[in-house]
């Protein structure tokens, strides 16, 4: 029995955090790879293609979706976002872990596709106040945006009920460790060291 | 809904590292607790009465099953070790998170008590030769007491199969690591999260 890799699934609302933690993770464990999506939407500040995201123009996103090359793919406030489906692939086979970005509805996506594995952490504001203060203070988004990735919040709050963990993101030191903890007890699980182990014991 | 305490519940071979490990862990996480067994068998060198074990004379160990004290007790390499049920359910009840420190056969009788909840950890030596060198260095057996030891090391490690987690003791700081994250991430779980923060979403 061979390694496969873990994927990890990371959910949060617009303005979760999701991006600080990303950054955090990947510097703290480098042997996790993380998946970059594409979308259709322009780079914010600071945010470079083939890092952040590959950004692509609507066209080239279409002929993906029609070549079946996304694993998931969502349009959130008004642009689109998708998970290459060769990356997972590859590196499950591999035995190389993964964690991918995506929304909720990506991730229900992966969810009813992926049945078997697959580790879904939802990454919660410790409230909308703050999430609200968040927003406001990124300087990326009108006030009606605001409104609407609040409003969009609590509805993806709501279907937190099929995640396997949840983070609250009220200190970014803390949130980092409760997602290293995660990553690295999900790889102690009994499978996952039994399909390196056995030749030793068995 | 009320928190409660989370169950954890390590095992090993003797002479697979768990001391040690335990030592470590309670010092890193003061929130966790430790319920200290019951056994007859003599303190070696350096252990403490009521830190390690309460030591206690057959006779007594006799009187505390009859009057079914114990959540678990067994018979292990001709002493006997028990666990006491009120530090359990108190413990749980006051959402307190607790550590048990049990050998499978009473590992065993807990998860066929306690079917819901309870985190199972086996805690493995690299190998049996390595499991054999600690057992010389340890000083506190003779040469048929270890051949028992790694014998019954053996049996024991057949019955991995219904732990949760494995932990392979190679070094030290990443056992503790290991297990560390483990319990982070027991209580990251949707079902103990949710059991906090409804209130501020729901």
């Amino acid at each position: 029995m061979k390694k496969k890799g873990i994927t990890y699934i990371l959910s949060s609302p617009s303005g979760g955090g999701k991006t600080s933690l990303l950054k955090r993770i990947t510097i703290l464990l480098p042997d996790i790879k993380h998946s970059i999506s594409y979308t259709t939407r322009s780079p914010r500040r600071g945010e470079k293609n083939g890092r952040d995201y590959h950004f692509v123009a609507p066209e080239y996103f279409q002929d993906i979706i029609k070549n079946e090359g996304f694993a998931e793919w969502a349009k959130i406030h008004g642009h689109f976002y998708g998970t290459p489906l060769d990356s997972l692939e590859e590196t499950k086979n591999q035995g190389v872990d993964l964690i991918l970005d995506i929304d909720v509805q990506g991730a229900r996506q992966l969810k009813e596709r992926f049945i078997k594995g697959g580790v879904f952490i939802f990454l919660l504001p410790p409230s909308l106040d703050v999430l609200r203060e968040r927003l406001i203070n990124r300087g990326t988004d009108s006030d009606q945006e605001i409104r609407n990735r609040v409003n969009n919040a609590k509805e993806e709050i709501q279907q937190l009920s099929w995640y396997d963990y949840l983070i609250i993101n009220d200190n970014l030191d803390e949130a980092v460790d409760n997602l290293k903890s995660i990553i690295v007890a999900e790889r102690c699980k009994r499978e996952q060291v039994l399909s390196q182990i056995k030749e030793l014991f068995l």
